[in-house]
């Protein structure tokens, strides 16, 4: 989950001299950045700092981010077939270059001490985004996209899947030791749509993927109805929201896929005693035994005081060796 | 679930002449934009037009509603126990007359042509408001609030839950024929918080009802993952939203409550055909008998074209009755 951010003092720092786009664009800031939550909260693994819609501006999308409360922002939304047969399925070690240097680097610089975790956007979560141009309470647009021409959903979707599993690919061509697939948007559809238009494009990502002994996360938020679904694609891992109830999904689905997750982030805001209490009682859910990627349920929360992160990194290295032995 | 809104140029007609809270504590106002939908779309039943959030005006908090996309406002939001223990019970019948006013020229002006129904917020939607103040995306304070002080959490909640039950008794009072709880934010909760502070208190609100044969529809927003523990409150409906699958839900609690629910609402940005075939999957889902009112998952959404709607309801008034004969 995203771990860098305005929470960390030193984060704000780099952020105060270049805007969000040229810390992505920019290897030597984004493995600055990617590096400070390792060395700051010891986290024991590192997340590659970056965006998932770098992707669908690659594609040839032109991608704007708005400061202040106003987030990313596509000035010209997917509308039409035409716009979605324009979209082209990036070279990522051309047009995405500066992630995979920044993978490079940061890997380098990490120098052994934890793993270098990659990741994208699920091709549904991206064409939400591209068809949407901005932030949306009703997804008109992309629903009406696939309510009513689900044909050319299946195209957008199919691009998408080939674009993201080819930049993956390339992720771990350049280092990286795992890699997530972010659904941020699944939760929106009715289920029988999301499998249909999420899970269906993750399939091809997952089957495009050259894998080689890299584990793959899957994170699908709001979407714990499907759990059975989301496992039988078969990454390695499935991430969990605060939602789910972490016991009864490894009841479902873990013998065959790892867990990972899936404590409130918001509980970051409570005190450093509260964190602990909540710590063991998601270990005490999950059980004995090995399967568990201790986390939160999604990325780490604006204004989360930097001691209560780093009492609940403590809290798990603490609380969790005798459940994983 | 809400009826009146921008899609119909009628309401936006009266709207474009008095702001918001004017017309919910204008019975006459009120009224008319709660029948709109019954003359207009055909709907077979009404529900009152109000607001969730005069319930923490009258007990004593500043309302104000921003016009253009900034929504309700608490100016004041609650931030420690005394602002809690400063709150009043209202007197329904005093602070909240004009909504009693509003159902009963409305039922009067309905003149038995469709059933009247009457609504609240839950506790912790109103809670969630009351402390955040205003839309969040992290919902740090109220979150804060329960993890760090579950006591103050209860105290307030407990509050609120006699608010509402001493408010929908007074709607009953009124000629309200149904009423219907809506726990818009129940969903950002892990599941055992759910329990605790969502579903405690509804329990409540259910228990204090003076219900004499007014059926209650109980509505938890992105609860589908405690569908059980929603139908033992034992209202006589639980409404379901979309991402629920209707026919499974009624293999679990079908038997001893109603369900209502649950089409996308943005199904309604589709064309009349496919409007048409998404009806016929949910009756097809939820299967041939009694117990069952077919609904969206959520409230109308803002510029969906009228013929829309029309088709929608028109839709279920054609298919419906081959199954629930």
């Amino acid at each position: 989950m995203r771990q860098a951010g305005r929470y960390l003092p030193e984060y704000c720092a780099v952020r105060a001299k270049h805007d969000f786009l040229t810390l992505c664009k920019t290897p030597e800031l984004a493995a600055e950045v990617s590096i400070q939550p390792v060395e700051l909260i010891d986290v024991d693994a590192c997340i590659i700092f970056s965006d998932i819609l770098v992707v669908p501006e690659a594609m040839g999308m032109e991608l704007v981010m708005e400061e202040g409360n106003g987030g990313p922002r596509f000035p010209h939304p997917l509308r039409s077939r035409a716009d979605i047969d324009a979209l082209k399925v990036p070279d990522p070690n051309r047009e995405l270059k500066f992630v995979m240097e920044a993978l490079r680097l940061t890997r380098k610089q990490l120098n052994g001490r934890v793993p270098l975790i990659g990741f994208a956007g699920s091709p549904w979560t991206l064409a939400t985004y591209m068809v949407e141009g901005k932030g949306s309470r009703s997804f008109r647009h992309i629903k009406e996209l696939i309510y009513n021409n689900p044909k050319d959903a299946h195209a957008l979707l199919e691009k998408l899947a080939r674009s993201v599993a080819s930049y993956l690919n390339a992720q771990i061509e350049a280092g990286a030791q795992a890699i997530q697939i972010f659904d941020t948007w699944g939760g929106i559809l009715p289920q029988e749509e999301f499998r249909e238009f999420s899970l269906r494009s993750i399939n091809l990502v997952i089957q495009l993927l050259r894998r080689n002994n890299v584990p793959v996360i899957l994170f699908c938020k709001d979407c714990g109805h499907s759990l059975e679904a989301i496992a039988d694609l078969r990454p390695d891992v499935v991430s969990l929201d605060w939602t789910v109830d972490i016991g009864r999904a490894r009841d479902m689905v873990g013998s065959y896929v790892a867990l990972q997750g899936n404590m409130d982030p918001a509980l970051l805001y409570a005190s450093p005693e509260r964190i602990r209490t909540a710590v063991q009682k998601i270990l005490e859910k999950f059980g004995k035994g090995s399967g568990h990627i201790f986390n939160l349920g999604h990325g780490i929360l604006p204004d989360v005081p930097v001691e209560h992160a780093k009492a609940f990194v403590q809290a798990v290295k603490n609380e969790s060796p005798k459940y994983h032995r």
